[in-house]
């Protein structure tokens, strides 16, 4: 007889039941545009530079568009050693504004893959990762928010975050189930507690989500998020 | 004879267990001298406007360490047209990772009052608002994480949050305090909903944290943070 499938079914929220990485991808060709036009540099060494400044400052600004903004301002006055002009900074200051400001566009199939784990009496959990203040507008903007038992905002999505997130809830490994975009961030850490973890690519991936090497643990690729109620079985 | 103290002391992190405000006047004072050596202002304006935009972006940005750099770069480019040099924006971008970094200094008292309210086996909470990655790391940086029974960052601390949090962990108002050096956001929503306030002033208050008009709720002024275990009385 195959196991019970899990009571509690999380869900992230960036790249699996909205839309993001295509704004920050617009975002890089519009930082792009604007080194092109204000330094002799390629898009390529512009493109590198911006993700290295990206990375370094995840320590310091954590994820989200207002330390992305800094960020790219950041960039700017490197790449160009301070010579950027004051009108190019403030189109940066606005494009940031404007993608906290961007409409949030659902996933083909979220709400009724919401909808069809809550008829079949799944527990279910939004654990999404970034800033606490987008993070919010934007699941008050989804529309989604009510759909939920439980939406749970992290800085980190690492094994102790989750560990974190069960015990408090009294929910055991072996009942949750999450399912996301990024390998790092959704399925392993979820894998190596003993959770079910279900891989759900975006068509792209944010080069700090990548992961190397072999996957040391099992987990479900599944082609897009309407197949993850049959991949999870019936309760 | 007098009702039991409540079961539940919540406090608040900046300006309550340590300086927060402090490190935001050392920025202003910063702001000041860069733009009186890149404009023809005059002190007044050059205040009155960053406490314009900062006030204005927080709709935008939230609260936080983040969002007032952009809103000091934002500020800059508008009080000097665009034409304020890379080199004085890189300088702001600096103050504002020189404060996400600032070290962490308690407030007087912290440390035992939080030990005297765990040995009268209150539950302690810390309820703190702001930007969650910066507030994580204060949390960490401040030695205090551990002494807590429960931490909440929360994005904004209205009537709405507090009915939340008390809601979600099954406390009834009149069981639970909160302490805190703004009345607008620790005391007077608690006092709301019929738990006790408790207002320990900081020195300086954020402007945007200003109450005008008469109070509508009973709570408590205390001189210091020491002060409160004795206000709140035996269990």
């Amino acid at each position: 007889m195959p196991a019970l499938p899990p009571r509690v079914i999380a869900l992230d929220g960036d790249d699996t039941l909205w839309h993001n990485e295509a704004m920050f991808s617009t975002s890089y060709a519009e930082f792009r545009d604007l080194l092109l036009r204000h330094s002799d540099l390629d898009q390529a060494t512009i493109d590198e530079r911006l993700l290295l400044v990206e990375r370094r400052n995840l320590v310091t600004y954590g994820y989200g568009i207002k330390g992305f903004t800094l960020s790219m301002i950041e960039t700017a006055l490197e790449l160009t050693e301070g010579r950027i002009p004051g009108i190019a900074i403030e189109t940066l200051v606005q494009r940031g504004r404007a993608m906290l400001a961007h409409p949030v566009e659902l996933i083909d199939g979220a709400v009724e893959v919401i909808e069809t784990l809550r008829e079949r009496d799944h527990e279910v959990w939004l654990i999404t990762k970034g800033d606490l203040f987008d993070q919010e507008s934007k699941i008050a903007r989804s529309g989604l928010a009510d759909l939920f038992h439980r939406i749970e905002i992290v800085s980190e999505k690492d094994d102790a975050t989750y560990r974190r997130l069960l015990d408090r809830h009294g929910v055991d490994p072996a009942d949750f189930a999450m399912a996301g975009n990024s390998l790092k961030s959704d399925v392993l850490p979820v894998a190596a507690l003993g959770g079910q973890g279900f891989h759900v690519p975006y068509h792209t991936t944010w080069a700090h989500e990548m992961v190397s090497g072999p996957i040391p643990y099992p987990y479900t690729e599944l082609a897009s998020l309407r197949e993850l109620p049959s991949a999870l079985g019936s309760r």
